[in-house]
C-alpha cells in the first residue's frame, strides 16, 4: 500500500459534475489499495471573480487582505470535493492550507513554502480517511493566511508528497501531458512519455505552463516522481523523474515558449559601483522574478543592462528602479512586445553546436533575436512577440521533434 | 478611550457601496477616540449560494464540510471590509474566527462558543489597528472550523465584547431597533428606546428576529450593554441593558411572534419509565431545540406529550423519535400550520391577571389556542398559523402598546 498525492487544477473542479468525476477518480485510487491525499485549486475562474470583488472596493488592496480573500477559493473547492467523496461512501476530510500544516514565509500573494508539518495529514490517513488539502495557500508562523501565487497548487502537492514520502505525485491538468512544443503553435508537437526534472524545469519555467517550476524544483530535490496526466481523458501522460542515462538523452527534447514577458533596458549604468546589485536587490524586495539578464561588458565608465520580467510585474519593476539612487542619470526603457523561445534538452551538454543550429534557423526564418541566455540544457532567445509562433515552429522542425526518438 | 464592538449583518455588507459605507461608519467611531472591533456576517445571500453549491454535490453533505464551505462567506466579507477601511487610510487587520480566538464546541453547523482567546485581537488593537473578526464561525480545540448556526454573528460580537470588556456592543441591522410588535403585522407598533436583557431575550427568542437569544444571554451574563441600530439610517435605536427598577417596568413591553415553528404530539407515552427523558435527550443529541412543552398529567398508564421545534428541524426530530425504543407503540403526529404569539414584559411578575387578559382577547377574536406556556415575564400561546396576525394585533391593542409609556 502506497501513498499517492493527486493534484487537480481549477478547470478539473469547475462545476458539480466535474467535482463528482474527480471524486470517482480519487476513490478508484483508494480501491486500488492506496492512501490518497488530494490537493485542489480554486474552481475555474473563482480567483478572478474574487479579484474583481477586491478591485470594486480598492484599487490597491493590502496584500495580506488579498490573501485572506483569495484563500476562500480553495476552501470552497476542498469542502465540495469532500462532500462528493463522502457521497460515494468513502471516509474523507478536507483541510485548509493552515490545517494541513503548509507553513510559508511572510511574502503575501507570493509566499514560499518553508515546511510542511505533515502530522495532521498523517493522522487522518491513519484513521483511514482520504485527505483533501487546499492548494495555493499556507500560513505564516504568526498565523496569517498566505497564498503562493498563481499555480502554487502544484508546489503544495509536491511539497506534501515530499513530506509524506509519497510514492508518486500525480498532477491532473487539462492537457494530456508534456509536449515537445505548445500544440497550439505547433500542430505536430509530440507527447513526451518521460522527461528529466531539469528538462521539465526548463520547459516549465520557459512557459510550458503545465507545471510550476517551483514544484519541479521541490520534486527534484526530494526525488518525488511526478506524473502529469489529463483529468478528462484516460491517457498515459508524462512521467517526470531523474533521467539516469544522460548519454542516451536526445540533444533537444522540446521547444518552450513564453509570451508573458517584458524587457527592461537601462543605459548608462556606472561600471565601478554596486549598481547591478542595487537594481536586482530592489526587484527581489518587491518579489519580482528577473529572468534573462544580459550586461554589456567593456572598458567604458558606464555600461548597459537588459533583462526580462513577467509582464504583470513590469510597472512595479519600473517603479522600483526609478526609486534607486542615481536612477535620474540613467536612460530606462521598456518593451512589452517580446516573447521568449527556448530549446531544452538534457543531452545538449554533450552535443555541441545545438545553439548554433538554433541561431541558424531563426536567421533563416528572419526572426530577429534581442537577447540570448544559455544554460547547460537550454538556449533561450528573446524575439518580437508577433514572431514567436514562427520561431517555435522552425526550431521544432529543425530538431525533428515531431518524430518519436 | 473606550473599546467598541460593532456588528454588521449580511445586508449591511451586500455590495461594494454598502461595504464602503460601513467602512466610513467604523472610521467615524475611531475618529471619536475609540478602539474598534468589527464583527461581520457573510454578504447578503452568500450563505444561501454556498448551500446551493453543496446541494448540487450531495443531498446530505457532512456537517464538518458544510462548515468548511460556509465559513468562506464571512472570510470574504472581512477581507473586503478591511480593504475598504485601508483605502480610507486607517490601519486595519481582518481575522477569521479561528485567528480571532473564537473557540467553540464540536457541534458542527450549530456550534457554541466556549471561550474567546482575545490575545490576538488585543495585540492588534494595541498596534493601533481596527480589528475585523469574522462572525458566525469559530474553531474547535482540534483545529476544525465550525459555524454557530444562522445569526451566530450576534453571538460572536457579544462574546468578543465580553472578552475585551468593551464599553458597548453595537448591533447594526436593517431595522431601526426593537418594536413593540413586528411592524409588518402591526402598523402602529412602537420603537422601544430601552428594554431589559430578560425582555429582549424573550422578544428575541420568540421571533423578534433582531438579536439572537444566545447573544442576549451572553450579554446579560457579562453585563455587556447592547445598542441595536439601523445601519442605513442615523436613528437612536434601542438600548438593551439591565433594567434596574422592576416596579417601574410596564406590565407588557411587547408582543412577539414566531411563525417558524412546528408542533409534534405523541399519544400513548408510558408514565412510569423515563420516556420523556429519552425523547428530549434524543432531540438534544441531534442539536434540536425544543421550545413549548406540554405534558398531560393524570393517573392513566400512558400520557400525551406535545411540544414545538423549529420548522426546519421537524423532519430530523420525527426521525429521532421514531428510532426510540417503544416508539412503535406510540401515535406520533406533526402539525406545521402553527405559530406562536407571546406577550413579554419584566413588569408581568408584579402584575397578576396579564395572562387572563391575553386569553380573553384571543377568545374574543376567535383564535383557538393549542398550547400555552408561561414564564415570569412572558405568556406564549400556540395558535393556527393563518390566525397569527390577528392574534398579534389584538394583543398589541389590548395592552395599549401603541402608546408611549
Amino acid at each position: 500500500m502506497g501513498i499517492i498525492v493527486q493534484k487537480y487544477g481549477g478547470t478539473s473542479v469547475a462545476g458539480p459534475e466535474r467535482i463528482q468525476k474527480v471524486a470517482a477518480r480519487v476513490c478508484r485510487a483508494v480501491d486500488a489499495g492506496n492512501q490518497v491525499v488530494v490537493v485542489v485549486s480554486a474552481q475555474g475562474d473563482t480567483t478572478d471573480q474574487l479579484l474583481e470583488m477586491a478591485r470594486a472596493i480598492s484599487p490597491r488592496p493590502p496584500k495580506r487582505e488579498l490573501d485572506m480573500l483569495l484563500a476562500t477559493g480553495e476552501q470552497i473547492s476542498i469542502a465540495l470535493l469532500a462532500m462528493a467523496i463522502d457521497a460515494l461512501g468513502y471516509k474523507v476530510i478536507s483541510l485548509t492550507g493552515a490545517q494541513g500544516g503548509i507553513m510559508t514565509d511572510e511574502h503575501h500573494t507570493k509566499a514560499k513554502i518553508r515546511k510542511v508539518n505533515g502530522e495532521r495529514i498523517t493522522t487522518e490517513l491513519k484513521r483511514g480517511a482520504i485527505v483533501i488539502v487546499a492548494g495555493f495557500q499556507g500560513v505564516t508562523a504568526d498565523n496569517n493566511i498566505t497564498t503562493l501565487g498563481r499555480g502554487g497548487s502544484d508546489t503544495t502537492a509536491v511539497a506534501v508528497a515530499a513530506a509524506l514520502q509519497a510514492d508518486i505525485c500525480e498532477i491532473y491538468t487539462d492537457v494530456a501531458g508534456v509536449y515537445s512544443a505548445d500544440p497550439r503553435m505547433v500542430p505536430d508537437a509530440r507527447l513526451l512519455p518521460e522527461v528529466g526534472y531539469d528538462e521539465m524545469l526548463e520547459l516549465a519555467s520557459l512557459g510550458a505552463l503545465i507545471l510550476q517550476p517551483r514544484a519541479v524544483e521541490v520534486a527534484a530535490i526530494y526525488g518525488v516522481p511526478l506524473h502529469v496526466r489529463s483529468s478528462f481523458q484516460d491517457c498515459p501522460g508524462t512521467i517526470v523523474r531523474e533521467v539516469e542515462d544522460v548519454e542516451k538523452a536526445v540533444s533537444v527534447t522540446g521547444v518552450a515558449s513564453d509570451d508573458n514577458c517584458a524587457q527592461i533596458t537601462i543605459i548608462g549604468v556606472p561600471q565601478e559601483v554596486n549598481t547591478l546589485q542595487l537594481v536586482f536587490a530592489s526587484l527581489a524586495e518587491e518579489g519580482i522574478n528577473v529572468d534573462m539578464i544580459v550586461k554589456a561588458s567593456g572598458r567604458a565608465a558606464t555600461t548597459n543592462l537588459s533583462f526580462t520580467v513577467q509582464r504583470s510585474d513590469l510597472q512595479s519593476a519600473l517603479e522600483a528602479i526609478h526609486h534607486l539612487p542615481g536612477a535620474g542619470q540613467w536612460e530606462i526603457s521598456a518593451n512589452e512586445d517580446v516573447a521568449k523561445v527556448s530549446i531544452v534538452g538534457a543531452g545538449m551538454m554533450t552535443n555541441p553546436g545545438v545553439a548554433a543550429a538554433m541561431f541558424d534557423v531563426l536567421a533563416e526564418e528572419g526572426v530577429p533575436v534581442e537577447l540570448v541566455t544559455t544554460s547547460e540544457i537550454k538556449v533561450s532567445c528573446l524575439v518580437p512577440r508577433k514572431r514567436l509562433k514562427d520561431a517555435v515552429s522552425s526550431c521544432h522542425r529543425r530538431f525533428c521533434l515531431h518524430e518519436a526518438k
